[in-house]
């Protein structure tokens, strides 16, 4: 079958063959991870038509990339030579929120935010909330198992799908998981496809679960005049026994570039800021919030306010999530995204301060602090190539301290193609081979983003 | 290699041939379904003793059949034809409880209650609850997601397991999952393994994540005059937005059964127990109480009281726990698990009743409600073949009914040899298609519980 038989085959207009539209989908935001040119792009309305293209990738051998808003910082969704991308942006619809069962039912291009609200106007949360949130969609945060500022206390993205629609690496299109509150029929596939990162199957549809909207909050910032110091206080925030909603960090790098996009005057006063909060409800609540002060004061912060000012809070959590945009505004920043044990933080942070010494490389640090989830950004210019090179090792340099420190290569970000090598190195190679095992049984012409996560044997 | 072999090359005493002692594990508490004579019994103290046992199944083309301590009632521990059965209650060490990472790791032996309470001494808690509590194994937990009175509020065991070390299909022996908090490196294969009734991995060791000490609880107990009712007042509270940490419900049968072991009085009041338990804290905790009582009390119950007596109410959940206990007292009893959608309580129990009616079987019910987790138990005398056919064609429609109002044939049990026609009337073929693909990827010599869970084809 040609791809003219695969376009008559779909409606008008889904199937995309001009490379300038094409040009819109070569890539995710991973820095430095390579792409190349794909054969044709759908952007698909239905399942069905999904469906219709993977059955035709695996009768001509093309190889599958689904995408969804392309936020992604590991290479995950980038095109592979001669490719289908399948960008499932276009499939935006909330099918059913329902309060009683608490649950949604969404296809894969639902924006995270966009779901967030329409569940909020209910009295109902979903609660992760990637820094993408207000861009990137569901059916991306399932393929990645997306994180947040929520996970501390509340999960991540796994911890909220009950069910999973796919179409698989045979060209079925399934139903996986559940729609009732609990159930152990058969293995968790759904489970399975999340964090896949489309390379098992592709999602058309998504069963989450939801919560009661969320308590107000109480917002604990702490100023610190040394990394280390507040790595220090996150170690201690966890001994204390306290559960934040949230404990983020944000290093005075990032500070000054939000201030020099936002002007919000944040960096004035710190050098690294730890925002912490605590949604506990009454009066125990206001007691963990003063007690988060404390511990950050006995931790050695230069100030610790408990803010009652709610628009002071929000700035402060708005400077958190704006890091990220504001650093990329600057240049290039190529993303770590380490998890290690809590107490393994105040090392790693000043790990990751040697190794920006050592490789002469300027690393900022933005971190979901309280998961031991860090965010080292590495800025290096692409025009130098010299300069590009020591990030490089910088970026190896911190994945080998996390693993020497009991972490994981990625925390919420997937392997994608950035972390294969770093895969390899944390995984013994009898589990790699059970990840072949899987990928070969669940994918059998190997079409589902084929060469990425699992390393080429 | 010989069974000698095998024996002269582990310690002496692990592995079992005495028919007299074999005879105590051929199968669990689940009625009804077959077992067979084992070739023989390893009772391993360490990970490497489980290696070399299924080496050796793997080069002698030996069956697995892994056990904690037989409480399973779906037949997943029931001895298979010339099998070997490895029994893990003899790996009962706690190996590590951390407050600070909030995680322990455990040997598969050890006892739930004693994973709890050991625990509890340190602050901390281990959600997960199945009434089998005090004899069940972390293991055999983990090897069926099970479920309890918490998992309303607090999920069920999956959502507590960061990694697992398992013996492989291969003979492997490696660990899955994480310590981290957060982590996406590779597949979840660590989440795979739960719910896999030894079919994909015998577990060695298990991580598991932990909660702060719970909060008091205060306890509401409403009293209905039938069993439709009170699953109104089930879906009531559901619609309500309150989320109780338990939503029990125990029948009028049940609660005689409890009361002729006991004595504790609690038939003369009720038909029907509903048992709702808030532990929100403070004064939003209190009013949700107060509401969880209106609810009650608008949806039909006779008598609803807020229980401030702790001792009062710690004595209704105890009978909660022992009904299926006292139950068993009276005869032989098959258990069933349905879980159906909130909305679709109150017509299951309806159907329930119908199908007991119809079909002349006896049968009582407890239930998991708030979480749509019903425990229809069937009552017939081992030696009146007639009421056995006609329990075992109630058992059938009860399963037909979840099914048809949306629900899966098992909520919290596992499917093992009891629920492998339910599942096959539950999961497309296509969807079969994958596990058979998942469980031959890795057990490629089918060793591994061969025969259960997935129907053969």
């Amino acid at each position: 079958m040609s791809l003219a038989d695969l376009e008559k085959s779909l409606p008008p207009g889904r199937l995309i063959l001009d490379p300038d539209v094409i040009a819109k989908y070569l890539h995710d935001e991973a820095e430095w991870a390579p792409f190349e040119r794909p054969l044709a792009v759908l952007r698909p309305r239905t399942a069905e038509e999904v469906q219709i293209a993977v059955r035709w990738c695996i009768d001509t051998g093309t190889a599958v990339v689904a995408r969804g808003a392309g936020t992604g910082l590991s290479g995950g969704a980038n095109a592979l030579r001669d490719c289908m991308v399948i960008v499932l942006d276009g499939m935006t619809t909330i099918r059913e929120i329902d309060p009683l069962e608490r649950l949604a039912v969404v296809e894969p291009g639902v924006v995270n935010d966009d779901l967030r609200r329409a569940c909020e106007e209910l009295g109902l949360w979903y609660p992760p909330d990637p820094a993408s949130s207000p861009w990137s969609t569901i059916g991306g945060n399932v393929a990645t198992n997306a994180g947040g500022v929520c996970c501390l206390k509340y999960g991540v993205t796994r911890d909220y799908v009950l069910g999973v629609q796919v179409v698989t690496g045979t060209g079925d299109l399934v139903r996986l998981g559940r729609r009732t509150a609990k159930g152990v029929a058969g293995y968790d596939l759904a489970g399975l496809m999340v964090g896949s990162e489309g390379t098992l199957g592709i999602i058309t549809e998504v069963t989450v679960r939801l919560r009661p909207s969320r308590l107000p909050e109480r917002t604990v910032a702490g100023y610190f005049d040394s990394i280390v110091t507040a790595g220090r206080a996150v170690e201690a925030v966890a001994a204390s026994g306290i559960t934040p909603s949230a404990l983020e960090l944000v290093d005075k790098q990032c500070l000054l570039a939000v201030d020099a996009w936002k002007n919000m005057g944040l960096s004035v006063d710190a050098d690294v800021l730890l925002l912490g909060r605590v949604d506990t409800p009454g009066a125990i609540g206001d007691d963990e919030a003063h007690r988060l002060q404390r511990v950050f004061e006995e931790a050695g912060a230069n100030w610790a306010v408990h803010s009652t000012d709610q628009t002071e809070a929000d700035a402060l959590f708005a400077a958190r999530r704006l890091a990220y945009p504001a650093m990329e505004r600057l240049g290039p920043v190529l993303t770590e995204d380490i998890c290690v044990p809590i107490r393994a933080v105040p090392q790693m942070l000043a790990r990751i301060e040697r190794i920006a010494a050592h490789r002469e490389t300027t690393i900022a640090n933005i971190a979901h602090a309280g998961d031991g989830n860090l965010h080292p950004l590495l800025i290096a210019p692409h025009d130098d190539n010299a300069a590009r090179a020591r990030a490089q090792a910088a970026f190896t340099d911190i994945i080998d301290a996390a693993l020497e420190l009991g972490g994981t290569v990625t925390g919420e970000h997937g392997v994608g193609l950035l972390k294969m090598d770093g895969l390899a190195k944390e995984l013994d190679p009898a589990v790699l081979d059970m990840h072949y095992s899987v990928k070969r049984a669940l994918d059998p012409h190997n079409i589902l983003n084929p060469g990425k996560v699992v390393p080429a044997r």
